[in-house]
C-alpha cells in the first residue's frame, strides 16, 4: 500500500485507529480454546467486528513465536484471513527486528514476501545498512523505533548526543534514507508535547503511536500536538479493544470500543478540517 | 546452562567456537533440497561433523523465519536434534529481540520455553524493562548488542554520549541489570583494540563475537585483545564453515574447516594459559 492509499482510507474510515493483535491464550474466552486454532479464531472475529472501525493491524510476533511453528501458522492465517476480507487495511507486523544487511534482507522477504505484510517495525541500534534490506520492496514500509512509550525508554532514548536527544538523532539520521513514502517512526505518546516537538521537525511522515488508551482523554492531546496535514498518526490500541471482554460477547465488545475511538477520530479528524 | 559449565566445556573441548547456522535454502546441496525439511536436514549433517569442535550454535531466527511456520519447524527441530545429541552445547537463538514487557516475556517463553535454546541475543534500545524479561529463567542468558561489526554501527552506536560513546554506555548501564552469570555482550571483532578497551572495562562477562572469518589471522587480534581469565570469548563463524563446500562433501569440510578454527583455538588457550 502506498502514503496516499492509506491517506484515502483514513479520509473514508473516518479514523487512523490500528488495532494491536496482541492474543493472548490465557485471556480469550473459554469457549474458544477448544478449538484447533483459537488464536486464529479470536482474530478472525474481532476482525470481523472491527474491520469498518480500523484502518490498520498489528499483530505483534511475539505472540505468535510463543506457540512456535503452530503460533506462526496462527498469524500466517490472521495476515491472510485480513489480505482475503479487508484488501484495503494495513497490516503492520510488529516485530521490531534489525540486523546486518543479509540477515535483514531475509527478515524483509519473510515479512513483506512469505508473510505479506504492508510494514514492519524495526529497530534502529544497528544503523543504515541494517534497515536499508527493508527499503526495497515496493508499497512496503519500514515502521522504525524513536521514541517508545515504556520506562525503559529512558535509559538511552533521551542520552543527549550533541545538542540532540538520541531518538531526535535516529530521527534526523533516519530520514536520510527513506522518504515519508517508504517509511514512518514509532512515537510514544507519553508526553504528548514531545510528539509536537517531533511533529515539527517532520511534517510529512507517519507515526505509529502506541500507548494510548480507549479513555479518549489520550487521544486528544495525541491529535493535537501529533497532525499532520494528512493526518500523519497511526494510534494503536490492543488490549482495550480485543479484551474488552472474555465472555461470549468478546467480538461485539471489542467491536463496540472500536467505534467508539473510531467516532473520537472523526471528531478529531473534522477539528483539524482533515475530512 | 550455567557460566561455570560453559567454561568447563571451552576447556575439555578447547575451544570457544559458536557454529553460526545461517542456513540459506540457495546455498545448500541440490541433494538435500527435494527432501522434506532440507534446512533440518542439512544442519543435522553440519552438526554431526562439528559438534566436538564447537561449544555453541547459533542459529540466525530469519533464516529460518523466511520460510514461515515451516521454517520456524525447522529450527525447532534443530535445536531439539542438539539438545538430543549433544546436551552440552550452548544453544543461541540469534534474534535480537527487545520490546515491552509484556512482549519481551513472550519472547522470552518463546526462545527459553517453547524453543529451549540457552542464550537470546536482545536489543538494547528500548532499555531496561525491554530487557529484564529475559533474566528470569534459571541457567538462560540475555546476549545484548553492544558493538556490532557492520558498518553501520558507526551511525549510532559510535555517538558520543558525555565522555563515552553509545555502545560503552550501553555496556555500562547494562551491566546494573545483571552479572556475567547472565548476561553477555555482542562485540565485533572489526576493531580488535576496541575489543581491548571493552575487555578492560568488563573483565568477567563474556562476549559473542562475530565477523571472524575462517582465515586465523582475525583470531590472533580478537584473543589477543579479548580473552579473560576464563576464556570469556564465543567467537562465531558462519559462511566460513557451513558453506566450505555446496557440494556432496559439504558436511566434511565443514568439519574440517571447524576443526582447523578449534586447533587455532587451542594454540591460544594454550598460550594464555587458559587450558
Amino acid at each position: 500500500m502506498n502514503k496516499q492509499q492509506l491517506i484515502e482510507q483514513i479520509k473514508q474510515k473516518k479514523s487512523f485507529l490500528c488495532v494491536g493483535l496482541d492474543t493472548d491464550i490465557n485471556k480469550i474466552p473459554q469457549t474458544l480454546q477448544a478449538m484447533d486454532d483459537p488464536i486464529f479464531e479470536f482474530n478472525k472475529q474481532i476482525i470481523n467486528k472491527t474491520a469498518e472501525y480500523a484502518v490498520a493491524y498489528k499483530p505483534n510476533t511475539a505472540f505468535y513465536e510463543v506457540y512456535g511453528a503452530k503460533g506462526w501458522q496462527s498469524l500466517e492465517r490472521t495476515v491472510q484471513y485480513i489480505k482475503n476480507n479487508h484488501p484495503e487495511i494495513f497490516i503492520i507486523a510488529d516485530a521490531k527486528r534489525g540486523d546486518i544487511g543479509n540477515t535483514s534482507a531475509n527478515y524483509a522477504k519473510a515479512f513483506f514476501n512469505s508473510l505479506n505484510a504492508d510494514a514492519l517495525t524495526v529497530a534502529p541500534y544497528m544503523g543504515k545498512d541494517s534497515v536499508e534490506p527493508f527499503l526495497n520492496f515496493e508499497d512496503k514500509w519500514v515502521i522504525l523505533l524513536a521514541l517508545t512509550s515504556n520506562k525503559g525508554s529512558q535509559d538511552f532514548q533521551y542520552l543527549k548526543v550533541g545538542e540532540r536527544m538520541l531518538h531526535e538523532q535516529v530521527l534526523q539520521t533516519a530520514t536520510t534514507w527513506a522518504s515519508s513514502e517508504k517509511m514512518m517512526f514509532v512515537v510514544g505518546a507519553t508526553h504528548p508535547e514531545e510528539l509536537g516537538e517531533i511533529r515539527k521537525m517532520l511534517p510529512d511522515y507517519f507515526f505509529l503511536v502506541p500507548g494510548v488508551g480507549a479513555q479518549g482523554g489520550d487521544l486528544q492531546s495525541v491529535a493535537k500536538y501529533g497532525l499532520s496535514k494528512d493526518c500523519g498518526l497511526l494510534v494503536n490500541s490492543s488490549r482495550g479493544i480485543i479484551y474488552a471482554s472474555n465472555d461470549y460477547d468478546f467480538a461485539d465488545r471489542a467491536g463496540d470500543e472500536a467505534r467508539k475511538l473510531q467516532q473520537q477520530m472523526e471528531t478529531v479528524l473534522r477539528d483539524h478540517q482533515i475530512i
